[in-house]
């Protein structure tokens, strides 16, 4: 499994930021192939999280019209700047208060 | 590089929480080999980044007593749950409003 880290520094978020997060949103879940998507908001950093079964997924999803799109307005209005990484999740543990402990593996 | 995603449900955070937080920081970059670290919380949810070098850097930090003694005070109060996970940074790209774009590699 992969994960695209977006880290950002805020300019300005408008309606229609929120607007295009929820569409692309819906687009990255329902249309294409993303497992989940996590997405955080303190004053002006942001950090979201989306996961991908493999790369190719990750690049047609990059391509597609309307997030290439979502992609020009955050440069050109609601981002001072952002880093983007594509990791490769090499392995994983939950804890959770309501349920055992999974295996560290 | 490798990044550590910790992904977490906030229970009650307390000052404690803050000092204990700040400390484990100022451990993670100063006398281990942590590259950066980032944490966003927005309501209970919280996402934290760290980076580092190698799998050897990331299980050293995450023996140390004070930061076990922090993992146990996280669980016990802090969280009601989080989800850890260790990736490979495959390739990244940046976008700056005051710098030329990087090429992405």
């Amino acid at each position: 499994m992969f994960v695209v880290i977006f880290r950002a520094k805020i300019h300005t978020l408008d309606e229609e930021y929120t607007r295009t997060a929820a569409r692309m949103r819906e687009l990255a879940l329902g249309q294409f192939d993303c497992l989940a998507f996590h997405s955080v908001t303190e004053g002006q950093e942001e950090i979201a999280l989306s996961y991908w079964p493999d790369e190719a997924s990750i690049r047609a999803w990059k391509a597609h019209p309307e997030h290439v799109c979502a992609q020009q307005l955050g440069k050109a209005r609601w981002y001072e700047s952002y880093t983007v990484q594509v990791a490769l999740v090499a392995r994983e543990y939950q804890h959770s208060n309501s349920a055992p402990d999974q295996p560290q593996c």
